[in-house]
């Protein structure tokens, strides 16, 4: 009986977890970071902020839980492209149409996680992330270089240049997604030839 | 007489005002936005505090105005470039190169002016800077198109990307340029061929 109620309860903790970070996410969607303080996590996730504060360390500490567990998902999308078999440009194309695709159905979440201003800790996280986006793209490039698909180059500053290009078209403050509404497949094709081309592909 | 003083007077303080200006710009150079109190730009300029505050709003202030005049300097050099008449690939690449070159030779005012977190009011001044440094490459793309110099593509879609790229590669978190310490000018080639492949030149 002490082993099943045990059980129970760490059922009904996991699903209190995981209906605050769901509910964070949402709100992080809806109006970005700042407008996601504890206490609306927590009306809309049914808790209390008490609760919130049991499970997580700080508005801070959730969001990078947000953030970190979007980042494992993008990171296993890219590598599963990165790995396959085909060759570079195609696996290139593969990857920037992914990430713009996502990005340009979330707009909301994807300014949040890319561009807007946030505490030292999430910007730390999604520094890491960027990093680790960068590599599976220098990745790419690296191996396509060695197969003689793509011309000689530097795979880290071909890579740095492909993120800080896609992600500033998408979210950053010269982005032209904005005039572009409703047009997402003539922005996302723009974006993607444009990173094609800057790899020689 | 009493016109002699007048005139001696806003000479003087004019002198302060280029004083306080040029210390900001040292300081920020040196360490940062963030390193950089009015007391330590009060004191580098020698003048009292009080006196930069006679002169400048704020520090943010004293900032923005520090921002606009790179700013104003970076475009100036960048249009000149725009309006001269090489073929469209020839002036991408100058105007690239130039602020490249320029960024490599001072990291932490391009670090400080493009990338460092600062306060919401040098921020909006840094966004009206890149936005109008993404017009000027707009507009050598959508000449280069007209021309049939370019291949088509979307003037402000390249534009933002190659803004977003070449920051990124320089000042952004996924920058390689820490890698290739003293080797600014394979990682300028490196950028610029990037930037070059990129708009079909």
């Amino acid at each position: 009986m002490a082993y099943k109620r045990s059980e129970r309860m760490q059922q009904r903790l996991a699903g209190n977890r995981e209906r605050i970070l769901q509910a964070a996410r949402e709100l992080v969607a809806a109006g970005g970071y700042r407008n996601a303080p504890v206490t609306a996590v927590a009306a809309a996730a049914g808790v209390s902020t008490g609760l919130i504060y049991r499970h997580f360390p700080s508005k801070a500490g959730l969001f990078v839980e947000v953030l970190d567990a979007a980042i494992a998902h993008e990171l296993e999308l890219l590598q599963a492209i990165a790995d396959g078999g085909q060759p570079s440009a195609q696996r290139l194309q593969a990857a920037v149409t992914s990430f713009v695709r996502r990005a340009l159905a979330g707009p909301g979440l994807a300014h949040a996680f890319i561009a807007e201003p946030v505490d030292p800790e999430v910007e730390a996280a999604r520094i890491l992330g960027r990093r680790r986006f960068t590599d599976v793209f220098a990745r790419i490039i690296s191996d396509g270089v060695q197969r003689g698909e793509l011309p000689a180059q530097d795979p880290h500053v071909t890579a740095a240049c492909l993120v800080g290009a896609f992600t500033e078209a998408l979210v950053g403050p010269t982005a032209p997604s904005r005039d572009h509404a409703g047009d997402g497949e003539q922005l996302s094709a723009a974006i993607v030839g444009f990173c094609l081309r800057a790899a020689g592909a």
